[in-house]
């Protein structure tokens, strides 16, 4: 994993793809597949996400207030799916689903090896939580997979159906109000 | 148009396309471009959205507490990407770019005749609006438009490139742990 600056974040998750929510408590990691996130702010990076007690991870964010935030490319697509439909209450899902964890660099959650990218985040904001399981988050740290950036993201359609990105159109001449975003 | 149940507005908005917002105040409409937004509840539908006083459509917002977001297919990425490059404070966007408006039927802002679904919107939080310009809004009707709605949507990769979907796959059979949104 390469550094990746944090004014880049917003082009990880702009798109809204399916990703990985990977936390730490009390000695135990866990993984989670979230499709309910969004950008905040572009720079300093601020995401915000739903996250519910109907999640094991629920505790785990709400107790450390740490959380990884993965990307998998369209390969890891079935193993996504499969990490979204099981707990981590009596799994070890990274052993299951054989994955490898590495060390951040300002959380204790690990990264994901296999994944395109990895954002640390620290909660900043849990005003919303108790109504809407709303938390917003800070990215502190970001990772690019350099081999694996040029992988396909993929969205979850809602209903169990997965779309894969294709064509890439480049708009960045008619970006005349946002030029900042295109360098 | 026609009617889209209320439970479904997340299969519009889970995979993260780029939307129009319409707003509506003091006899004037306006449309924007977004793409920070996100679900925050499936049913009933709750979204999420950042939309600051940078935007002309903000005041609007505040003030009428109500917004449709259209999503548009791919067909109409030009014209997506430009109306969110200029502002509407001296411009009728809706002739600028050959847009007709329908009537809707819980808000007054209008439905975008040439998108492939459009949701009445009403903001029920704002309790972050003020520190970070996130709305909270409930989705009171929506609509879907049966002869566009297999165009691809169109994702915004934050940089100014848009991204196409692709190839579609199915994984409801593993959905096992979340049945019901599959149906």
């Amino acid at each position: 994993m390469e550094d990746l600056p944090l004014n880049k974040v917003v082009r990880l998750l702009e798109p809204g793809p399916l990703v990985l929510v990977i936390t730490s408590y009390r000695g135990k990691n866990n993984i989670m597949t979230m499709g309910f996130h969004m950008m905040v702010q572009h720079d300093p990076p601020l995401i915000a996400f739903v996250l519910g007690p109907w999640d094991f991870s629920y505790n785990a964010l709400v107790k450390s207030k740490e959380c990884v935030i993965a990307i998998p490319g369209v390969d890891l697509m079935e193993k996504a799916v499969d990490i979204g439909n099981c707990s981590g209450e009596h799994l070890d899902k990274f052993k299951a689903f054989n994955l490898d964890g590495l060390n951040g660099e300002q959380v204790k959650p690990p990264l994901l090896k296999q994944c395109i990218a990895n954002i640390e985040c620290k909660v900043v904001n849990t005003q919303l939580s108790k109504k809407y399981n709303l938390f917003v988050v800070a990215a502190v740290k970001a990772w690019i997979n350099k081999d694996r950036s040029e992988e396909p993201i993929f969205h979850h359609k809602g209903d169990g159906t997965f779309s894969i990105d294709g064509q890439t159109k480049d708009m960045k001449d008619r970006m005349t109000k946002w030029k900042e975003i295109t360098e």
